[in-house]
């Protein structure tokens, strides 16, 4: 069959030579007649893996010696709570920025840990969805921590400046979808969590960099899995972690460092943003409602000026090998994702196809 | 190389022909072009996956129409603080039998939501640990639930007893290391729960089990990815579920079944079991200090009569392909855990070793 490029926002596309990598050793793991999702996580093999893959990830992401880096159960919306459940401290109430689906989620599930001073950035530019700057974000004086969401999936809305708050704001930060994308200065915050599911690798592990003066305060109605200080103490293994996740994951931050790290991916994902987007803008049959500046470079969502194509774009397209266009139904249209694992080439692919269909139906 | 037989306690071995299967479509899964991990959780292809899953767990299992299953994250460590934060109401206290290792830090879990009433039901039977019969257990009056764990996978020690305290006393139970392995009657439960790397699949993954009238009454401070009400309402699917290890859960689930499901496990695990333990009693070289009512079938400690011998027996033993003896930390010795994907040749393989170690050093 032709090469498929997998749009998918999460569970999302792998690095085929990662994929095919664990394919080959799936059975029978560095010659131990084992698979390595059938090993003690407690063994010196897995042991290995661990470190190896913690170790990367640091590197790659330059994180400083006072962060620890946690492999967590429980996703981003376990992070919804585990944030509260360890950064509140004696104080009840924390500044949440809403600028999306994903933002306002997490105001949510805050509610029932504390009482959230919800700032609405949300605003419009010449006409197109947008954030409002950090400067214009309305902190309150008493609030534990921080929290925002730089790369909202479903809007495809995107916050790019660094936070600059100083020293007392504790920033924390959902990272699931635009981790590992493009450089961070980690010293800016005191929290940053991610989901694999989308730039790190399989569902089931989420990510935790957290700054090392913050442990030690969680709620002492904590659940242990959720608990910073109690997953640090036990080097992310007070319970088994979801080993074969994080053992692709490893796989995927060596295949990063070969690609020349984050800042490789940093410039072959602006060249594919702006071949997407410049598709979408050169053209009236295509529509994207973000403002420039907010515009995310993993999450394109796009409109077709008649709706009723939209079904026959999506066939059309997966005919092609472009898999998973279809928007999320909050937003309804088109949205492909474009996370470090999709090549140029299948943006080139998606961009083709979209001025053929065009060409043929516009 | 010689085949190899792996006794970790978990995460365990699978069986050869599903990771030969998950192998076989790991890239290219029902002809997509894509890994099954890659696929949203949300599409019609992983939602039969998902249900047929279930569908294959309830069957096995003959779970009754009155009871949810939940496919999870956070293990079984995620549930001794889920249990207590959906069942115990307005309730501040739950019975804690403690038997053994899992069972004594599902209370230290607990005493962060309740006052636990800790039932020691340890004791000894003719020199050897055992585990006083329920009808001994001194249940409190004002309880919102009875917990216990029925196969202690460090200890080595089971309860075979199906509690039967009256429809008033609601049963939960951690079947992490034993579940699948021998029929239950499931209405004798109010919650069953599992750790999916032991008996199921890879470590990730957590199955609940539910009657229908517990939900709708968790703490307002549980985590959503904790709430069982949360998670049945949206079908496991309120954030993104583990996809790869429920999938690979769902070919676990078909191979027992074209085993001839969990009563053939049970005839093959009781012979596993007969086996091995005979080797042991047959012997002064080898021992076991569990009581045969009490003794597990998936997790087998056993000592060696001079422990000097230890190291040398686990050298020889992973020479001839038996993989990961060592015992526990906490009890030393070795231990071989045969859930069911271990087949009977390899009790055999084990047990011939053993004979063939003690006739060259006894």
């Amino acid at each position: 069959m032709a090469q498929v490029f997998n749009f998918s926002s999460g569970p999302a596309m792998l690095p085929a030579d990662v994929l095919q990598l664990a394919q080959q050793e799936l059975c029978d793991w560095q010659g131990l007649g084992t698979s390595v999702m059938e090993i003690s996580h407690r063994g010196k093999e897995f042991i290995q893996v661990a470190e190896t893959a913690e170790k990367d990830f640091r590197d790659l992401l330059n994180i400083p010696s006072n962060y620890k880096v946690l492999f967590c159960h429980g996703g981003g919306r376990g992070q919804f709570a585990g944030v509260p459940l360890n950064l509140l401290g004696d104080k009840t109430t924390a500044d949440y920025v809403d600028a999306g689906y994903w933002a306002e989620s997490a105001v949510k599930e805050a509610v029932k840990y504390c009482s959230p001073n919800v700032i609405d950035a949300k605003t419009i530019v010449d006409g197109k969805r947008a954030v409002k700057p950090m400067r214009d974000w309305q902190l309150s004086d008493n609030a534990a921590y921080l929290h925002y969401c730089p790369n909202e999936t479903i809007d495809g809305i995107a916050i790019n400046e660094m936070p600059n708050f100083g020293k007392d704001v504790v920033v924390a930060a959902d990272f699931s979808s635009s981790i590992l994308s493009s450089p961070i200065d980690i010293s800016r915050f005191g929290v940053i969590y991610a989901g694999a599911q989308k730039n790190i690798g399989p569902a089931g592990l989420t990510l935790v960099i957290v700054r090392e003066d913050l442990l030690g305060k969680a709620h002492k109605m904590c659940p242990s899995i959720l608990d910073y200080t109690v997953l640090n103490d036990n080097d992310s293994m007070f319970n088994t972690p979801p080993t074969f996740a994080w053992y692709l994951s490893g796989l995927v931050f060596k295949w990063l460092k070969e690609q020349g790290g984050v800042a490789a991916m940093d410039r072959i994902n602006q060249q594919k943003a702006e071949l997407l987007y410049g598709t979408i803008d050169n053209s009236d049959f295509y529509r994207n409602d973000v403002a420039t500046a907010n515009r995310s470079r993993m999450n394109v969502p796009f409109q077709l000026a008649d709706s009723a194509l939209d079904k026959l774009f999506l066939e059309e397209s997966f005919a092609a090998g472009l898999h998973a266009l279809k928007g999320h139904r909050v937003v309804g249209g088109m949205r492909a994702s474009i996370y470090n694992a999709m090549p140029l080439a299948g943006v080139q692919a998606l961009t083709d196809f979209m001025k053929e269909f065009e060409r043929r139906h516009g």
